[in-house]
C-alpha cells in the first residue's frame, strides 16, 4: 500500500474536504498513475450526497481521469511509464459474462466495479476516485490519451464524452440524418459536438434563448426554444434520432411527437422518476424510446481516437480543488460552460 | 351506386343494428367483395362507443374481413369474379409519402384511410366496414387468400394477426431466442402462435391461471402468472423479445426489467393514458420500448401466405351478426376464445 491525498467527504450533508488513504500496491495486470485532471460529473454529487442512497462513506468521488502512468506492473504490457492514459466509471467487471465478452462492460450481468463508491477487492473497502493525486487501476481498464489535446478539456470525455459518442454510433448517426440534442450541459454539448462531427445535421433543444449562439458555436445547425410549442410543431415527426441528456423530470412526449417513422429517442439523462409515455405516439410511427449507459472500453478507446484525430475536446472551466463544493453550487445552477475539470496539482498546494 | 345491407350503429350508447346503405360501383382500378367473414376487434367497439372521440355516425364497424370477388375493374388485373380476398384497416393510403413508397402504408405520412370511420371519397360520408353483405376496394388493398383454411378463422388475420405478426418480423424474432407475449386475448393468442412458429421460445405472461392450459395448447413453451412476483422475478433480464398486447393501463416496468441488454418492449395494445416508464430500467440494459401499428399491404399478403402454408388461423367462436351486441359485452368481459368471427350469411336471415 501506499499513502495518497484528495478530496473526499464523511457524510450527505458534509463537504468534501482534505483526505488521506491508501491505495493498493499495483499489481502484475495493474497500472499506477499520477492523476493530472479530472472532470466533475452531475453523479459525483449525486453519490457524495447519497441521492442515489447507496453511498459508502468516506466517499472520493471522480471518474473523468486523465493521467500519466508512474508504473506498469509486469504483465501490464500495453503500458509504461510517462503515458498518457485515462480512466472512467468503471475499474473492472466479471469479464466472463455475454456483455463483457462482447465489449459491452458497462452493461456487466453481474455489475461493473465503479471508479468511485465500488469495491476495492485487494485492500478493502470502497473505491477512490479521480479527485485524488494518484490510482491504480488493471490495464484492462485504462486508456490510452493522446498528447496532441489539452489534458484537462479530454478529461470529461471519459464520462460525458463516451457517454453521447456510445449512442449516436450505436443508433448509427451520420450523414442525410436529423439529430435532436436535448439540453446543453456537460452532455448535451458533447452530444452537439459529436452528431457535428458524424455528419448529421444537429439540432439543440434548449429552454434558454441565451444558449443558442454558444449551441451554434458547439456545432448546431439549427437551435429551438423547447418552451416555443410553434418551433417544436415545426418539427413534427422530422427527426431521425433525438438524444435526451437531461436528468430531470419533464415531458419526454413532446419530444417523442418529433421523430419520423422508427426514430429514436436515447434518454442519457437518468430522472428519478418514472417518465410518462404516450403509448399512441409511439404505435402510430413504430417509434423507439430507449436508454444507454457509458460506453464499452474498446468504444472509450475509440472514442478518445476519434476525438484526437478530430480535434474535438469538452468545454472546461479549469478549477483548484479546493473549489470543489463552490462548483457543486454552480454545477446545481447549470452555471458552468460546460463541465468543471480539476487542475490535480493544486492538491499539492493544498499539501 | 348499389344498395347494401349491414349492422351499424347511430349514436355512442345506441346498439348495432340493421342498416341498409349504398356503396360505390366499382371503379376500374376496384374490386367488389361478398364478405363472407367478418372479424370483431376491440378497436370495433371503441369506434362505434365513440371511445376515441372522433366517430361519424352512423357507424358500421369491421376491418377483419374474408370474402369473394363478385366484380373487378378493367384495370384490376389482379383479381377476378370467385377469388377469395381479404380486406384489414385500411383501404386507401396516399401512397407517395416516404412511408407508403416504402410499403408501410400503415404510417402513412397523411394517414391512411380506413376501412370504417375514413372518408368515402367517390360518393361522400364515411367509409362503411365489414359488418355488411359487400364492399368496394381498390385493388392495392386487397390481399388474396388461401382456400387451404377455414374462411372464418382467417378473418381475424386481417388485423389481429398482422398487429402481431409485423413486429415480431421487424424485430427479427427467431430460434435461439427468447420470447414474451403480454396478455392471452385477440391479439395476445396470435402473437403465441407467431412466436412459436417463428421457432423463438416462447412465454405467454397472464394473470389468469385458467390460461395455462390454453397458452401451452396455443403454443407457449412456458406460461408465467404475471401477478406473481416470485415467477416474474426468476426470467429477469433474459428476454431477447416482449410483446404487450395489453390496452389496459398496466405496470410496464415489470416486463421491461424481464428484458436482456438490448431487448425490446414493443406495445400493441394501447392504453389511453401514457404508461410509466422507468429511465434507469432502460438505461442500465440499453433496453428499448416501442409500439408498432398493424402492418403495410405486402406485409399483410406475406403474413396471409405464412399462415397458409403452416396451417394457422386464429381460434374463432363463430357468432350470427344478430348477436353483436352480446358479443361486445362478453368482449367487454374477455370472455372469448380468442376473437369473435362473423358470418355474414346470417345478414340474409335477417332480411
Amino acid at each position: 500500500m501506499f499513502a495518497c491525498t484528495g478530496f473526499a467527504t464523511s457524510g450527505s450533508t458534509e463537504p468534501l474536504s482534505p483526505f488521506t488513504f491508501n491505495r493498493r500496491d499495483p499489481g502484475p495486470t495493474d497500472v499506477q498513475i499520477e492523476i493530472l485532471y479530472c472532470g466533475v460529473c452531475h453523479s459525483d454529487l449525486h453519490q457524495a450526497r447519497n441521492e442515489w442512497h447507496n453511498t459508502v462513506y468516506p466517499c472520493l468521488p471522480g471518474h473523468e481521469i486523465v493521467g500519466r502512468v508512474t508504473k506498469a506492473g509486469a504483465e501490464a504490457a500495453r503500458f509504461k511509464a510517462g503515458d498518457l492514459v485515462g480512466v472512467g466509471c468503471m475499474v473492472d467487471s466479471c469479464r466472463t459474462c455475454p456483455s463483457c465478452r462482447a465489449g459491452f462492460e458497462q452493461y456487466c450481468e453481474k455489475g461493473f466495479n465503479p471508479t468511485y463508491n465500488g469495491q476495492e477487492k485487494t485492500i478493502g473497502g470502497p473505491t477512490f476516485g479521480g479527485y485524488s493525486n494518484a490510482i491504480v487501476v488493471d490495464e484492462s481498464f485504462v486508456l490510452r490519451v493522446s498528447d496532441k489535446l489539452h489534458l484537462a478539456a479530454v478529461a470529461p470525455l471519459l464520462c460525458a464524452g463516451i457517454t453521447t459518442y456510445s449512442p449516436l454510433r450505436h443508433w448509427k448517426v451520420g450523414p442525410g440524418q436529423k439529430v435532436g440534442i436535448v439540453g446543453l450541459g456537460g452532455l448535451g454539448h458533447m452530444g452537439v459536438k459529436f452528431s457535428h462531427a458524424f455528419g448529421a445535421r444537429t439540432v439543440l433543444f434548449t429552454t434558454s434563448p441565451g444558449k443558442i449562439k454558444d449551441g451554434k458555436r458547439l456545432g448546431a445547425d439549427e437551435v429551438v426554444i423547447s418552451k416555443d410549442p410553434e418551433q417544436m410543431a415545426a418539427h413534427a415527426s422530422s427527426f431521425d434520432f433525438i438524444l435526451d441528456t437531461v436528468a430531470a423530470s419533464h415531458d419526454v412526449s413532446q419530444y417523442l411527437n418529433l421523430l419520423k417513422r422508427d426514430g429514436t429517442l436515447v434518454q442519457v439523462g437518468a430522472p428519478e422518476l418514472p417518465l410518462a409515455v404516450p403509448v399512441f405516439s409511439l404505435i402510430f410511427k413504430r417509434r423507439n424510446f430507449a436508454g444507454s449507459l457509458i460506453g464499452g472500453i474498446a468504444e472509450t478507446q475509440e472514442m478518445l481516437d476519434f476525438c484526437a484525430e478530430h480535434g474535438i475536446t469538452s468545454d472546461v472551466e479549469v478549477i483548484p480543488i479546493q473549489q470543489i463544493n463552490e462548483a457543486y453550487e454552480r454545477m446545481l445552477r447549470s452555471d458552468v460552460h460546460y463541465r468543471f475539470s480539476i487542475d490535480m496539482n493544486s492538491l499539492k498546494q493544498a499539501a
